[in-house]
């Protein structure tokens, strides 16, 4: 072992595990520095969890912002990959935790990371406008760049399915209640405007912000980009239960993504004989 | 493929995929009937949860005691497997999405399911109640049958760190203010404190209910033992998400259990050779 | 702290990770004992397989055995849902492992757990047998009881899809070979056979064994039933793997279970209103 | 509904499906085209792994290297994040599956793409060298770019904990047999070693190749990176399902990365009071 001393080789191991977010001694649990029990029943599940990923506690304003982006992802139905594996896990016997881990774990870049990715554009031409850029400009820079580096899609804009996506609307106009209120700058839903404006001006038709319009209330809020993908998984995995959970009552055995009637489609090769010189099974026959 | 008509086969296709849980068409969210719109802003994140999981809105009063439960079980520290498995797997370049599921994974049986199992007992005892048992006597053959086929440990009841958890007080006391307000029947506690004095009778000890008290909120409130697990897992994802952020700050690369100048303990056979003709080398080697 | 002396304590944290598997040091690594460098290339994947799960190698015809039936288990095409799942995940932005994690877990009880339950289902047989019980009321006792337990369906035996499962039928040859040349015992086959005859006059029709011709297989080569199930998860996982990778070039986004434009079926309340009263907003409008 | 017709939809929902992989139709499965009771008892596992990763069968010396690779990576021990991981959710009463899974979610880029990274930077060299780059420039210009891009820790050189890897130079002696007997070309060989060469020159010290020499293997047969990381993947699960196996065994229950006697260091705010109007109860309890 090491020539360390056990007492420093021990310093070593509980540094190893060190955490600002919780401190347990028996009989004692205080989270970011506040008694469990003071914190029960006195704050919102939304303030709990900016407390816990922050470390300070939001204001009530903040709070209600952050709690209508939670309320608004929930879910989007069965079509979207996390549910349908969430429903098909739980089809195979696993209960609701085993069922919510393969799910949640496919809300990756693609299907959970377009908050992620259009929180990091947003704040990126916010820090243009800090230091100074005119925000047209900004945005239309940006714009070129994010399309150069990752084509065509812009993340929070547009939606394969919804023309105009219903929960974008209501989730602005709480950003700009918040703004008249002084809860938060309000820079950003403007942001997202010239980003729309400048997408039409570039492909010839609007596509207005989708679900992640709650990336313009998480860059309001300060939560970094990476926060807010795990905000949206926070909020979906409410859809993702309840999908593992009803599918569980309703009893099938091993759900496949369509009824077995239904074959898939093979385009490989057609039936074909074993070479067995390829296979060498001759030598292998021999041997035995 | 099937004889069916296609009609036939496309309805069932559709039909497989069927929920109660949202209906979508373009331009339209509906989650349990309501308009996504008139969700976001109007209710909260608790009252959301509950619509999802069970179809209807609760009440204000009992979404708070719900929300009390939620916030009460986010995180106990990184020495529990779930956190220390998110801090790892993110250590190893998973995003949050992938640190969560590996560690929401975990929230097995034994880790995340003695709330569910506590739901289970709380009800049996409370379903013979019903049919007119004496409740010492519902307590009695229940704990009898229960220690029978699984053990001598209590679901819900001590806990191997802390001799009183701080939080199992004040959700038991959130729950009588409840019942006082007619929230809730009440019922519940009743049963928990006649398991801890039946249980001090077993075993000379006091074992008072830990976090698992929660199991005693949801029963009151009337969720199935399965969804209060679900409950138990989007408590602890708070934390699970916060501990894979904090470690991605830490930024350590490849964190295992313990430090690597502390090594683990070996108990397997000592160094030896390998039996040539044991492997079957000689004759592959002879084969080439 | 503890009251333990740091040595102490720095052993008992070795000791938590002890391990009769593989010792390391700087510049050794030893599986069983055995050096790494005198494996590699020495021994065949499922003989270093064999070796890694029980301690010891096995011999080349026992080798051959286990190899044949995790060639045999590699794949059975997206309609499962293992194989779905890592498909949709590949689609959503995760990479192989993060594909295969969601997919693996979902072989569960009822998707992965047949084979296991088979291995158990056979071993009690077999342990009546050794107990001096007649063999075929031996199956008759163990399938009542089963079927009391469990339900209809006996795992390994009848298949939704395969009226006579064409990997059974060789897997099963070749323990009859290996019989023959003394590899085994050859025991469980006529276990197999005894319960479809017994299966047979019970419910009028044969249910020839499936792809669990597998635990026939595992139980004969004395692996436990837990390791039955490890080693179809270790076989599926090719498959698994060819699948998210020939999604990854196939390169759809988000692939849900169907296309898009085949809906889902709603089968919830109809579009209603959301009453302010219940959902507390009145009052939440009034404290702003 | 779309305006497509029925036979429109349904072949579009079996199209969503397609795979080269497999056909099944009943009693009959043909992998890649091969029936596959065909191949059971016929080829090795690793022939197996090839064929349905790559869609034809390698020749047994392609596959005995690949076996090698396989044998080489099955375990590093239980200071290794994936293995920590599966003991961990073992203990947390999950089945071989589950914590496979976990486990196997954590072979991320930082501890199991290194394989990959390595694959991708060799197979850069060989195509400079293709187009008729000088081999010592290619490797050096591929070295600085990569360097620039990703920093100075070279993927599959050096290793924090064997200064000299056990298993590289055996797997790297296999490879150079294999050129002779002109199973492979070789080259990746020599393109290590220059990468060896311009490392010492850069650092001053060697930095042998690690358990990533696996990489040279691959990328001698022809495999691309992604799928390197997925036989990686493979290998590791071997050493996932038993340290898994031998914590179920061991029978701790919720096992975290420590004993529960060496607690962590907290390194947050002390112990503070909650500011009610911060939480904004005093309105809540005016609400009630």
């Amino acid at each position: 072992m090491s020539a360390k001393a056990p007492e420093q080789l021990l310093q070593e191991a509980q540094a190893w595990w060190s955490t600002a977010i919780i401190d347990i001694r028996p009989g004692e649990i205080e989270v970011r520095g506040y008694p469990i029990e003071d914190l029960i029943g006195a704050v919102s599940f939304p303030q709990m969890i900016w407390l816990v990923l922050r470390g300070e506690l939001p204001s009530r304003e903040q709070a209600a912002l952050l709690e209508a982006a939670l309320v608004s992802a929930v879910d989007h139905g069965p079509h979207a990959p996390s549910i349908a594996i969430s429903r098909m896990a739980a089809s195979c016997g696993l209960g609701v935790n085993g069922a919510m881990a393969s799910a949640i774990n496919a809300l990756d870049d693609v299907h959970g990371g377009a908050g992620q990715q259009c929180m990091a554009l947003l704040s990126t031409v916010a820090a243009r406008m800090e230091s100074g850029a005119d925000p047209e400009a900004a945005v239309e820079e940006e714009l070129d760049r994010f399309i150069a580096e990752n084509g065509r899609i812009i993340p929070g804009f547009g939606h394969r399915f919804h023309a105009v996506d219903p929960r974008a609307g209501k989730l602005l106009a709480l950003v700009r209640d918040a703004q008249r209120r002084g809860t938060v700058s309000g820079r950003f839903p403007g942001i997202a405007i010239s980003i729309e404006n400048s997408l039409q001006r570039r492909k010839g038709l609007r596509l207005p912000m989708n679900i992640d319009a709650t990336a313009v209330i998480y860059c309001e809020l300060g939560f970094p980009p990476e926060l807010g993908r795990g905000l949206f998984v926070l909020s979906r995995s409410v859809g993702i239960l309840a999908h593992a959970w009803e599918q569980m009552q309703q009893g099938a055995r091993i759900k496949g993504p369509m009824p077995p009637e239904i074959p898939f489609k093979y385009v490989g090769p057609a039936r074909r004989r074993l070479d067995a010189a390829r296979a060498g099974r001759k030598q292998v026959e021999g041997e035995r």
